[in-house]
């Protein structure tokens, strides 16, 4: 099982994942190894595949050795690989490039950032908030990210924090010593990005409502609560994840699930998300089959991608978001077909109203988009859908996002394979692909 | 308004109310400024208080002013009460001594720890998890607070942080460098106490859930979700609390918000609590009584106490409380009227089941528990009720606790006055009792 072959890994000789961890470079690939024979040509690939990490490739900072038996099926007599391939994690407090690094490194071969889509990544389509004061919530180099993006004008909570002393009371020992003046030269938030779980969940939680109670003025005092509020951006709304401990920890979806409930608590309102970002949400796999075509174009291959294969370990956000996104594919290429591709673009994903130029960007050219659940994260070791995936699981828990309905057929795997070298088998098989 | 008596109150020389922070006793009273004269004597009272604190005698680290005005009239020539006062906070995350030294401070009379009631002190009758391994949660000497109350066998969020470290990861420069070795020692958790906010309340949140869902043996893996679940006690269930700010702050209520709804997100089932403690549960009141029965027998006073008054900012906690107190009494006055107290007292309050060997203890002689709503702290900063107390309050927010179904006329309060000395002058109307 996963977790079998993760603890046997853990106690033994399994190679750290962290960056700048040193560890001897894996032998080129030989036959039989997995690659092909110098000399071989394989006709070019017109398939691709989109690699969920935690659960699927590592567990917390262990690799899964599955994932290296994969890549070597997957690296080509070159050292590169034999069809496109996009990580896509719901990670968000890191930063792109060292994403990739920590992948080469867990992997043994070159990861380029432009493979790597972690859950903000699609925020660099949100134009319309680029120029806008953006309070941005999350741990790590959240800051750095939000300027990766394209956000110009960006405070932090730190900062409303520091400008507002008397907002964050919860911790006794923090609590201002003396009553500080007043700030009046704060800017007036305009919006806020959830980029991911921050530290202290009380001072954010505090500080976020403060401001949309205040319409982006903290410390002001509104006689009526504004409503509709200032537009939130949140970045990946997986509630669980699995790291080595035997049950699944919070991910960014509990501290949203707090943040929902109290502000539905204190408003009696409920908060609305203008876009929420990361699987399963559309606007990520339409950022992802986007890189998938760049690296066709990069490595010169002369065919079209035609089917995507996305292996997970999370039903209700990998499978979730392949098999939604599976038939947003179906409903464009109808509309397509009635020569209104953009309009059924623009309406494809109600919960990313703010970016439909990127109707305009991209230009959907896929015939399928297909689930694959690995039982060595979260999904084995937590029944929110049976094992067979055709059994009903209407009456199971929903650990989905409040604003994705719960639709069984949506949570149902096109396929459900032990770990992620049996999904690559799988995939070569159906695609007559060789093993070697 | 109260707040603008704050205002002025602290940018002029309000006296700081810390424990520690030394300030001049006030003038012994004189006549006309409070006090009865030497050698009158007064009928020996047969009413008497239970003050909240904040918001009513201190907002945040600031006397009220009118609290002071207020106590000069409650102190006697011989610089005594001159009526039963309990001082009834929500507070939880300190100690009652302390609390007591402060009030001493902020009042200039002697508070005795015998007449405060924190939002924990009714822990003591519960007798049946005393000798239990109980998780205690909260901030400051909660540990302390535990062994006080009587329990014997106490862990803490800490211990089992330390002996768990894959558990909590939000946190992702506290996550465990090396893969720990197993614990196996550790106690199995029987029951939780949540005393009070905790700091860092992800990993709070993370590890209850955890032992919640590990039947309290956190780090286990089970295949099904036990329920119910082991016991929870809850003590503070106020939403929100006034300080400073012109905005009010978090209490204990918000921590609860989000570990009710994690868990019916996680396992689709609703978080039962044990007991429910502090205001306005039953239990808090009828401590109360009993305190105020203690001083009057301390004092010598010959007549018994027939009516309390609560004096309150906040309508869901203070004021649903007596008013909620007020109808247990008029129900366990029938049931004495049938020869069946026991039996009434034990029914009485549904949250608070496991120490029902109060109703031995206690005998209810009050004839009513009246309310008092100030507008100096949460009140008129907030709309949960109207201004008229008359005015019906269905449509408004419900700020109540998740287990206090709302009726309202339980949050209309029997008198709403401005700040609490008003409040003092009209009982001692309303009971012709001398002002002086």
């Amino acid at each position: 099982m996963g977790l079998g072959s993760l603890r046997s890994a853990s106690t033994a000789a399994v190679r750290r994942w962290r960056r700048g961890v040193p560890w001897a470079p894996p032998p080129r690939p030989r036959r039989g190894l997995g690659g092909v024979a110098p000399g071989v040509s394989e006709s070019p690939p017109t398939f691709g595949f989109l690699f969920d990490i935690d659960g699927v490739l590592v567990r917390g900072r262990y690799v899964i050795p599955a994932a290296q038996k994969a890549f070597r099926k997957l690296i080509g007599s070159n050292g590169q690989l034999r069809v496109p391939v996009v990580f896509v994690t719901n990670a968000g407090n890191c930063l792109q490039h060292v994403k990739a690094q920590e992948l080469s490194d867990a992997l043994g071969l070159e990861v380029s950032p432009e493979q790597v889509i972690l859950s903000h990544s699609p925020l660099r389509l949100f134009r319309q908030f680029h120029e806008k004061c953006m309070l941005v919530s999350g741990q790590g180099p959240v800051e750095e990210n939000a300027r990766n993006m394209g956000f110009r004008n960006v405070v932090t909570i730190q900062d409303v924090r520091k400008a507002f002393p008397l907002l964050d009371m919860v911790d006794q020992s923090r609590r201002p010593k003396e009553l500080p003046p007043l700030t009046t030269d704060f800017p007036t938030i305009e919006g806020i990005i959830l980029f991911g779980e921050p530290v202290r969940w009380e001072t954010s939680l505090q500080l976020i409502i403060d401001v949309l109670l205040s319409n982006g003025n903290p410390g002001a005092e509104l006689a009526a609560v504004p409503y509709p509020h200032i537009p939130v951006l949140a970045c990946n709304m997986d509630l669980l994840w699995m790291a080595e401990a035997k049950m699944p920890r919070f991910g960014h979806g509990t501290f949203l699930v707090c943040l929902e409930n109290i502000y539905k608590k204190v408003t009696g309102r409920e908060l609305k998300y203008e876009a929420l970002i990361g699987k399963p949400s559309i606007v990520t796999y339409q950022y992802a089959e986007y890189l998938i075509k760049q690296q066709v174009e990069r490595r010169g291959w002369p065919s079209s991608i035609c089917r995507l294969y996305a292996v997970g370990d999370n039903p209700m956000s990998d499978i979730y978001g392949a098999n939604f996104y599976n038939s947003y594919i179906k409903a464009a290429g109808q509309a397509r077909a009635q020569a209104e591709v953009k309009r059924s673009v623009g309406m494809a994903d109600p919960r990313s109203e703010g970016h439909s130029e990127l109707g305009k960007d991209l230009y959907v050219s896929l015939e399928s988009c297909k689930s694959i659940l690995v039982c060595t994260g979260v999904y084995s070791h937590h029944g929110d859908v049976p094992t067979d995936p055709h059994e009903s699981v209407t009456e199971t828990v929903f650990h989905g996002h409040r604003d994705f309905h719960f639709d069984p057929s949506l949570v149902e795997a096109s396929y459900v394979v032990e770990d992620v070298n049996e999904a690559v088998e799988l995939v070569f098989k159906k695609e007559n692909w060789s093993q070697e």
